[in-house]
């Protein structure tokens, strides 16, 4: 199955700065040819069909450190481009509360289809844009950028802003250590509120650490992202991290 | 003192509809005036400085029933609009786990400037825009619309869209009753998370009840105003409670 809209979009992909922003669950629309899933308007802007302000943060720290972004233009409802094909969860039938009826008993048929028609082509066009760099010998680090909701399963969660590594952990280390010597506005924690268990690595993985490229993943707790409210100083707070860990760890970046 | 700016804004006075929304906590903007009362930006961006994503909720209400929006320009911790003069919570030097520097210590002339700046030209310019209606014998129904947060001194809410009143329940009553006939996509609950008894009905009783306009003041937990997200179903589900009432209490509304 072949999607009419492909899954992959790329912006300012000729800015100077070393930083590419991946964005894996930027959008809570579906392909048309999935229809609703089975599920009603409320639950697919929620959490559980994308990660909300993902996309606006990863804009605002594209424009802060003038590096490119890429994302998936469909729920990770479709399918979890975070997630291998072979992972169960990769299309999941339940979410925290929510069922979701049209991704409950797929063939092998129906399953291919997603992954032909989703995971593929972004893992590919992911690939492609990161070649074309490595072949401009251009500087490049991997940052996967996510959102998490205040109160899951009814328990409100601490932490703001998560920095997560697999085992290349060069760029979380450096960013941690950014954040404790700028003094922290935010609650930042290492692995959480995720951790590589909870197969939350899988992009860092396959085109970070098989790369050899820098990599992290940033996790902020979504109620920060609100345009108008706190998203800016979030945007400003963790591209000072990034610009601090990059000028320690070696790596380029341009300020503006 | 007169600020440079009025504090009251009001937009598509001329639609219509029978309804006319206020915000009184529309803002996190300060009066250059008052420079930062003492907070960092991720103080003045939170909810103690205004109801985020009110103002958004209001227009899209405003937009759904062809109403009028009427909406206070400053943020509430210059002087909260939905407070008298009189109570020691209209400038507060607490809240929640904020302390408001600039809000301490205040002799009867600094406080005397905010009401004569801020309070009393909003007072005033609401008042006369009711009275612009009346004179004109439009049928008036006053609403406001306010946020709330989803963790408050660490513990969640569970309630989504509380619809409080004072001692004129008609409007109230006669939402509930849609609310539970339409079925519930959303947690309503009466006079939750605030009551009465917490002074959070100065605007509906100075405006509302000494007029004899009915009125209701809504409260949305504010993880659900996102815009591209939840805010579109919630503007919904409230426009078509409060269409539902007006028709039933015999209050005129224009439907688009």
């Amino acid at each position: 199955v072949v999607l009419r809209e492909s899954p992959i979009a790329i912006e300012r992909e000729g800015a100077p700065g070393a930083v590419v922003f991946v964005c894996e669950h930027a959008s809570c629309r579906l392909p048309e040819e999935l229809g609703t899933l089975g599920l009603d308007d409320r639950a697919l802007r929620s959490h559980i069909a994308w990660d909300i302000g993902a996309l606006d943060l990863a804009r605002g720290l594209a424009d802060a450190v003038d590096g490119t972004v890429c994302y998936q233009r469909f729920s990770r409802l479709a399918y979890d481009c975070n997630r291998p094909p072979e992972a169960s969860s990769a299309i999941v039938g339940r979410s925290e509360t929510y069922d979701i009826p049209g991704n409950q008993g797929l063939d092998p048929a129906q399953r291919s289809a997603r992954v032909k028609g989703i995971y593929l082509p972004f893992r590919d066009g992911l690939a492609a844009l990161l070649e074309r760099r490595q072949a401009a010998a251009r500087a490049t680090v991997l940052v996967t950028v996510h959102s998490f909701t205040p109160v899951y399963f009814g328990t409100p969660r601490q932490v703001e802003i998560g920095i997560l590594h697999d085992s290349d952990t060069r760029l979380a280390d450096a960013m941690l250590a950014e954040a404790q010597q700028m003094g922290s506005s935010f609650v930042v924690r290492r692995n959480e509120p995720y951790a590589p268990t909870d197969g939350v690595t899988h992009t860092l993985v396959e085109h970070g650490i098989k790369r050899g490229i820098p990599n992290v993943m940033i996790e902020v707790r979504n109620d920060l992202l609100v345009k108008g409210a706190m998203l800016d100083p979030v945007v400003e707070y963790i591209s000072n991290m990034l610009n601090g860990a990059m000028s320690n760890t070696g790596s380029s970046s341009v300020r503006r």
